[in-house]
């Protein structure tokens, strides 16, 4: 099992790096690549022409201002994609965000919050355990360990209050 | 396969209708029900902590304004959810896309367009074919479809024009 | 008199601590709780189900981004449900004010200004004050010096002109 | 039990007359004034200082645009203060939403949706449910009734599908 | 001297056509069709690179929602590319705007007002007219008509108000 | 000829100070009032119905948030009030100048531009110049000497790079 | 004593007109125009520049979209000038009023809601009074007809719910 | 071949200075003038007037705030205008892109990114090599440069990952 992770550009792997650790987490291969919608539109097409035989089932797209970069590969893919809006320097992340949700009807792009790195692995973990049992088992666990954490927050947080 | 469908009350379905077609039209099974996150919310947990033995794969959430249903629905469940906005009287849809798209670090919402019945219907395909390769073929037929039919409007529109 | 106090997470506790330090002004207690709706789903509808039998007269919650803390609550008790929206990364706070605030008909949460833990806890009072005598009394007292307190600052700025 | 609603012109009693049904429903008593915190501001200031001796013990205030009305009145009364901002002709209600919610640290002012006055009525009830038994009862018959009526139109709505 | 305009949809024919009237006006010859930048990313790939050789001098691109067309254009021609946001059924039209205009860095596509169709047109006039002399004088003529125009309506008014 | 001054809190004085300083540069006389809408009622009231008596001829009134002060003091006096909205820590301003400007009618606040207090300064001295001959020329000084320094910033600037 | 009011279309007029009315019931003097910032750029300076020695001591500029006509006006003469946003077809008016209201350090137009035309007249008038002790004497008696028209409406409602 | 370069203030040149690199890269000649809308119209004026016998084919004006500048400039010349909006302190760029972009029929502004300068410089490239095919040459260079450079950043990535 194995994803596929597209950024528009280098400066999208400090939030992309938190993608990675939480596929990490949950054993699955990625395979992460620099493709601009704009400036490398060839690569981006070849890129998700050949996804799907490359092994890789589905697809996040970290973009930021105009973010294309997940229609652009919706376009040329059958694969799910998740789109994941980048906040940059002006507009707080809400060019990104209206650019990679509001697709037209016929290509969906999954899009999560805002700079929200770690959920765009995790629901690429949610898709590919459609079909990898072992995913599920691990999702599952991996719920049942952040709610642990929060009850554990809480209690700590119980005890120092006292 | 079987896709759940929840919508937060009976109005929404004139959104949700459109994506029961595509679902049809995928010959994908799905269960339709009217569960609202703060009328119903025992409905809400007892649906998503049921949805995966129900054979349910993956679940749509249509929902408007603070449009709570997908949150509360995926965190009780461990399959992916896509959150439908519903464009509701006042703010353009605007809430329900960003309470719907924001979720916090742990549980994403894959979220598509505001009323963008059809992509939430379509996603949950594309999420559906990681396992069932029929699926996977319908799409890329879907796909081409597609653009068989513009390439026909664009076509049809240049013989008008002259 | 009581006050339940939930945060999503530990980090929302530098403004929940705000809201505290009015409420130990007004000598109403108060149980602070981390509690996240969609991490903890279960200890959310336990807390918000054993609110009454706690004692507990109104609960604030305090929560950013896709902010669904407060509805989750409001949606498993009879009581005044206070939204208080946290300011995160993005979007400057806008996202978790309408998650809170554009509850569908049914079930309200009474929210306050982005980051106002102040007047998250004062309102808490005021709404304790409609049953606890003490409180009216020690509310028009806050008022009355709130008012001193800005005829004073007035009254210093007018002599340092001079 | 009474509640004070007062409502910044003729014309807001149209969302108004929704929030008076509420009240009848649970038997709450109720004022209802036309206000304006601008064109009458010393009979805003006079219902405001008298509220509590009238035997009004919480206040919806529903106004549009630059909705100063909630605050207006919650700077002269200790009661607790529900405002209801109204989407005028422009803007879709958010000047209405922000100058209501955002109120400054000292006077909150606990604002509900746009054109949410069912749900203005229903924070009311919760309010005066601190302190009368019977409303707490009500509201937790409506709250059961709401989930019947959604479950009804759930089973409603399977049972037309089949 | 030649225009190329794409729109997304047939849909968008109705601001599209106000944009050849425009070119109609000035004489400058154009070719319109229907791409769209998801739905038919190889049609709009062949048009862009195939678009100087066809004599194609500056390109208008048409479309609403997450409005890529301008960009995925702009991606794979050296022109320039003129943006025209088209109002959809949600956020009036900011996404569009958003989504066209944010272009990152490497690659602008010039932006006019949401539903702007005459201001595209004129614009793509105006780049042409770089080149083509006859333009800039009819632009100038254009200009000084509108003017005309504007002024005979003043004068048309004061002597209605007399 | 005087203008007033009023500022919801002593932090709003860094922008009002830049107002005072314009008053300052036309000679025109000024008191500076910290006045609360929501904490000094009382206060804005009598500072509102006492100026004109006062000899105050025009208001400034400076404040963040949901700014209520612009519209309270207008609501108290015939003279025009003109609202600078202060940009606080959430919302980029956007709050303060929506509950600025949306104003219902009967009652304007003649707003100026988020934290802009020189504006709101100059526009005091426009307003004033209606009646006071000396202040319309030294207002047309003012324009006058602004436009000569942005001339010699070009003219540096224009020596600079050669 | 006179107004000048400038629109940047015919189509403004509806909103204009009821300006016009106000300045009628006050008695002042007006001259209204069709000007655009864009169309007729020269008319505008020429208006501008004489609108002094013309007699008029207070301007109305009336204008949606990028309403750049208040700042154009307001370079060119030392009068005050109020900014009247008119909402067009997109953006609900947003759009003209951030046009309006965040003129730069220098050059403040005093801006009204967005097509608050009555506002605007108001506002003037307030403008005016500064000078003529008349107007101050009807702008008084205007707010006390408001203040009682609330009065009676409030009365008339009263009596109805009897 | 010739570009006109203004912005409304010295202090917009750290953005300018980014789109004269673009255009010294491409050896287009430009002349950069600071020229504000509003304090010095007359020079707008002349510099728009004057643009053309100058020599200068396209211009490009950068503003933020009320960022009148371009549609003034527009105002007064045939030339294509390209609208370089600026952030300011306030609003994140909102305020100038929408002055700018949203220009009303008959005169439009070619508007790029917030603070987009190098694209800005790009647009004036583009349109300036409808008519000089060097410049056509050099775009298709530039373009061939930047997707290399993204391709080497890409191979970059998958080496230092290895």
């Amino acid at each position: 099992m194995k994803a596929g992770i597209v950024m528009g550009s280098r400066s999208d792997y400090k939030a992309v790096e938190r993608a990675e650790k939480i596929l990490d987490g949950f054993a699955v291969d990625y395979e992460t690549r620099i493709i601009s919608a704009h400036r490398t539109p060839s690569a981006a097409e070849e890129f998700a022409r050949g996804a799907e035989e490359e092994g890789i089932e589905v697809i996040i797209a970290a973009a930021g201002k105009a973010a294309h970069l997940g229609g652009v590969i919706a376009a040329y893919t059958p694969l799910p994609v998740i789109g994941l809006p980048i906040k940059s320097s002006t507009l707080d992340g809400l060019d990104s965000l209206l650019s990679m949700v509001q697709m037209p009807r016929g290509v969906p792009v999954a899009t999560v919050a805002i700079d929200g790195a770690e959920n765009a692995a995790l629901l690429a973990v949610q898709i590919l355990s459609v079909k990898y049992a072992q995913l599920r088992e691990a999702m599952i666990t991996y719920k049942a360990n952040m709610e642990r954490e929060v009850l554990r927050d809480d209690a700590e947080f119980q005890s120092e209050k006292i």
